[in-house]
This record gives C-alpha cells, sequence and structure tokens, in this order.
C-alpha cells in the first residue's frame, strides 16, 4: 500500500478499480489525476462485489477523505447499466456489478471494459508533451486474450452491439486451431500469451530443436527468439506477422493514427515492439496506401510501471461525476 | 433528365453530384430529402471542374431555383479542404476540387468520399420504417475495389489520417497476388470485381472445366454460379468467405450492427448476399461471441436503383449549411 499526500488538496476524489484474472488493483486520483493511494490485492473472484466494496472503504479510511465515485475497469461485455457478462478469464457468466457495488457503497459506480477504460486514460496521456497529438487511439491489450480499447476523437467507442474493440477474434488463420470463442483462426489464438506456449509446445512435441521448455510463458517465447533460438523466432515473427496486420486493419477501418500495445505480452518489449515495426516499414516502401496511412504512426509500447486500466476507470468516473467536462464520455 | 415539382415548395435546394469512373450523376434534393431532379452524364476525366459545375448550371436553370450549395462524393482520399488525391480509378493525383468549385459555382461546396456519402445518407434511411435503429451503419461498396464508409452514432468516421473505411486493403490472403496498392493478398484482390474475373481467367488458363469466357464480368461469375458451374462455385465461396470475415472484423471492431453492402459487384444480388448470410449464420451457431456480436445484425443489399452517393452528398450539403440541424457532420 503507498499513499502520497497533496499539500492543501481537499478537493474531491475518485477511485479506479482494475479487476483482472490474477489481480485487482485500486487506484484513488484527485481532479488533476494524481494519484493519492493505490493498492493491489489477490482478486476473489467468489467475492468480487464485496472485495472491491472492501478495498474501496480500506482506501477511504487510510485516506481519511470520502470518495465521490468509483471507476471499476474489468474484462467481458459490459452494459450500459454495468452488469457484466462474458467474462470468461473472471467465471462471470452474469454480474449486476454496477448496482450491487452502488447498493454497497452508497456512491455513483461507473464500470468500464477494461482495454476501453486504458485507452480513455492513455487518449489523455500526451507523447513527448506534444499538444498537438490526436485524442484518437486504439488500445491493444494482449494477454491471456486481445482486445482493444478504442477512443476516437475523446470519446470510448463502445458500439450498438457492445462488442466494440473485440479485435482478438478477428480471422487470421482460418485453417487454425479452434479459439475459446468456438471459431477457427482467431486472432488470439496465434498471438496471445496461451497461443504462443500452444505453438511452442507443438514445435517441442514434433521434436524440433529448441531451447524451449513445455508450456513456456510468452516470456520466455521472446527472450529465447532475442537469444537467436530458430522455433522461437519463427513464432514471434508469425506473431508480428498477424498483429502487423490487426494494426493495418485498425489503422485502415479507424483511421487511427495513435496505437499503444499493453498487457502481459506487452512486457516482452523491444523484441515484441521491434518486429512490428520493421513489417509496418516493409510495407509502407511497398505500398503508397500504407505510408499515407501509417508512415506517421505513432506505435507504441505501454510501459509495464503504469495501472492505465485502474486510471482510465477512475478518470472516467471522474468525467462522469462532472469533476472535469469531457464531451462524449459514456455517451458513444 | 427528369425532375419533380412539389407544388408549392420553393425553399432552399441543394445539389449532390456523384462522381464515378464512367458516370457522373447529379441530384438536386429539397430539405425533407425529396428529389426534384435528377440527371447523369458520362464522366469526363479531363475537365472534372467544368463538367460538374455545368451539370449542376443546368440543373438550376432546368428547375429556375437557386441552388444553396452543393455536396460532390468522389472516390479517394479527400482533406479537410475538399481537395481530391490518391483517386486512381479517376486519375486524379492531387485536384483541388472544393475550392475550384466554390470559385465556378460560388456557393458553398463540399467534398466526400462516396462511400462516406453514401453511408451518411443510408445512416438516415431507417430499414422497415422502425425507430430503434442504430444510427451507426458500414456501407461495403464492392466495385472495381473496395472501400467501406462508416457512419457512427450518426456522425460520419473519416480517421485522424483520412483513409477510415479503406476496408479493401486489409489482409485477406498474404500469399495472393500482389495487390493496385502495393501490398500482398489485400481483400479486393479476392472480392471486388477485377479480382473476381482474375481468379475466373486463372482457372480457365488451368485448363479448368467452366461455361465462363475469359475476362469475365464479376456478374458473369455469380450467374454461372448459381447455374451451378463448379469453377464459378469455387470463386463466389471464396469471395463469401473473405466478405464474411471483413464483415465480422467490422463488427468486431466497430460494434456495428448494420450493414449495407452496395456497388457494381452488389448487383449479383442473392448470389453474393446468401452465402455471406449463411456463413454468418454458421459462425453464430460455433461462437457465442459472433451470435451476441452479429446474431441480430441487419446485412443488406443496396438496392440498384438507389442513388446513394449523390444523395449523401446533397444530404451532407444540406447538414452543413445547416437547413437541418445534426450534431457531428463533418467534424470527425
Amino acid at each position: 500500500m503507498s499513499a502520497a499526500s497533496v499539500p492543501g488538496y481537499d478537493g474531491p476524489l475518485v477511485a479506479g478499480v482494475d479487476v483482472g484474472g490474477t489481480k485487482t488493483l485500486v487506484v484513488v486520483t484527485d481532479d488533476l489525476d494524481r494519484v493519492l493511494y493505490e493498492h493491489a490485492a489477490p482478486t476473489d473472484r467468489t467475492s468480487l462485489v464485496d472485495q472491491i466494496a472492501g478495498l474501496v472503504d480500506d482506501a477511504r479510511r487510510h485516506l481519511e477523505q470520502d470518495i465521490a465515485a468509483v471507476g471499476v475497469a474489468i474484462p467481458g461485455h459490459i452494459d450500459p447499466g454495468g452488469s457484466v457478462s462474458m467474462a470468461v478469464n473472471l467465471g462471470i457468466t452474469h454480474l449486476p456489478l454496477g448496482s450491487m457495488l452502488q447498493t454497497e457503497l452508497g456512491i455513483p459506480i461507473f464500470v468500464e471494459h477494461d482495454a476501453r477504460a486504458a485507452a480513455f486514460w492513455l487518449s489523455e496521456q500526451v507523447p513527448g508533451g506534444s499538444t498537438q497529438s490526436p485524442a484518437s487511439i486504439a488500445f491493444i491489450a494482449i494477454g491471456t486474450g486481445i482486445s482493444a480499447g478504442i477512443v476516437l476523437d475523446g470519446a470510448v467507442l463502445r458500439g450498438d452491439n457492445g462488442f466494440a474493440g473485440e479485435v482478438g477474434h478477428i480471422a487470421a488463420d482460418p485453417e487454425g486451431v479452434v479459439c475459446a470463442c468456438g471459431l477457427r483462426g482467431c486472432l488470439e489464438t496465434i498471438a496471445a500469451g496461451p497461443g504462443i506456449a500452444r505453438q511452442a509446445d507443438e514445435a517441442i512435441a514434433a521434436g524440433r530443436n529448441t531451447v524451449l521448455s513445455p508450456h513456456p510463458s510468452a516470456g520466455d517465447v521472446f527472450r529465447a527468439a532475442s537469444a537467436g533460438d530458430e522455433v522461437a523466432l519463427e513464432i514471434t515473427g508469425r506473431v508480428a506477422d498477424h498483429l502487423t496486420r490487426a494494426i493495418r486493419s485498425l489503422a485502415l477501418t479507424l483511421g487511427i493514427k495513435r496505437i499503444v500495445i499493453g498487457g502481459g505480452v506487452a512486457a516482452a518489449g523491444p523484441a515484441l515492439l521491434e518486429p512490428i515495426r520493421s513489417r509496418i516499414l516493409r510495407e509502407c516502401a511497398d505500398s503508397p496506401l500504407v505510408q499515407a496511412t501509417l508512415g506517421d504512426a505513432s506505435i507504441e509500447l505501454l510501459s509495464p510501471t503504469e495501472a492505465p486500466g485502474a486510471r482510465g476507470a477512475a478518470a472516467i468516473a471522474r468525467h462522469r461525476i462532472g469533476l472535469r467536462e469531457r464531451e462524449g464520455v459514456g455517451e458513444r
């Protein structure tokens, strides 16, 4: 647990909670988005609502200050009332999280898809301090699955079906393996953590010569690739091929010029990013259209020290209760 | 040339001009989007600005009424000032169309990408008269190329790079042929008119048994498929496979639930649409995610009698000069 005090600040505070498959993180921020409190705990899937309420209460007590609203970032499908469904990694089929938390805590609760919350926060962070950065961004979270948070002109895109950004299930290899979603060859069967491990296991089972042990993490595979292991290079090359196509698809569909890659797999760092960048450079050389579309795009890796889900959840709560106006938030 | 008179109407009129590779169509509509005048002429690529100005002047003279503004729908990249570039099928590298026409005609000119203009108009047309229809739509134009016009919550999506909707160049078959854009295996190398013809020619060159003659139109191929020709069925099946993936990608990226397919290839009618619908039904059965995303989506073919580009250009001009308020138009 850590807490910072901002001398003389007694303005309204909001909490942001990021509920992950293994860890739940709570931050409390002030109206200038400064973090006053941060605490993580292992996610308690059996009593998620009680745990979140308890974590927010702990923060209130620690800070000896009221919290005006809570934003919750969580995977799955979120309906406009704050109910969560299809959150496979959390074992949630349907949970009216927003209304249950509101009853427990007695303050406004705003529930958002974790990648969208992250994208919202990132859209407010200007790289290099430039003021020219567009407020449109796609945040691609690569972990056990792949999904994107999309912000267009400052507004979070949810879509009429509520599934905007579920790019992990665009077709990558129609001859590929069956995905958890039921389709064959979705992007995440190749480029998410479990897909990367599966490809290594397939190579090992086929008797191929590699330094990799069975069931490697994505990090293991990227490290082996950096060390020149042929099997690992083949896998990370395939990952880069498909992520490059996904990025091109986002740039050509949404017209977006700023793409940030995060999630557990992004901890691989340059071993993940550089092969993507080199492929995009090659496509820019081959195609005036790609040059015009992606030639001056920013493709960044999120620093592993950032907590964009919790920060974004807090930022959304702050905007929604009107501590800071920003048009379109929650309206799309 | 045709003209309808609306008894007693003397309100402001707008013109919409759709500049196509072979034909240029002008419509004049009133503030209730009723068509008062319609005229088509072969596109004169060598003097496009003069031709458009002349067509609008003809309409003014014929109607004996002023025209308040002109919308122009045209392929290519359109910058915010109305300049057109990269309009390959029209032979335009760069043309300051908006400012040149404004000088010629002395009234406000609004230039928009043709698929976006069409999508804008379609987003205002409610299928089945329902008032529940979302104002978000993707219009996929399939002709010599493929591009999409995207409207989200009533606002035309242009994108920070101005290339939003260029879905013809998402990766379909990375082992495929080189596209006009310079990349390999773009969607339009398989599913646009010339790509369909090329696949037929390849089968003929390989000595395969087919009723098709060399260089068939897309319509020829779809007709042969309907008659049971094996080669044609193989091609139209591949086209449907890839268009289904593109539709899934749009639904999962944008969260869109209404998709309209138009352009010359769409004249194939049910022979194009039904194979796509049956594939989507199959994916819905295989995948709860696709069921939730596309299960209640509307996938329609545009009637060949509609002129959505010209109508959309007129509608955009009408909205931009404030004859009818609609938030967000032209702002994205």
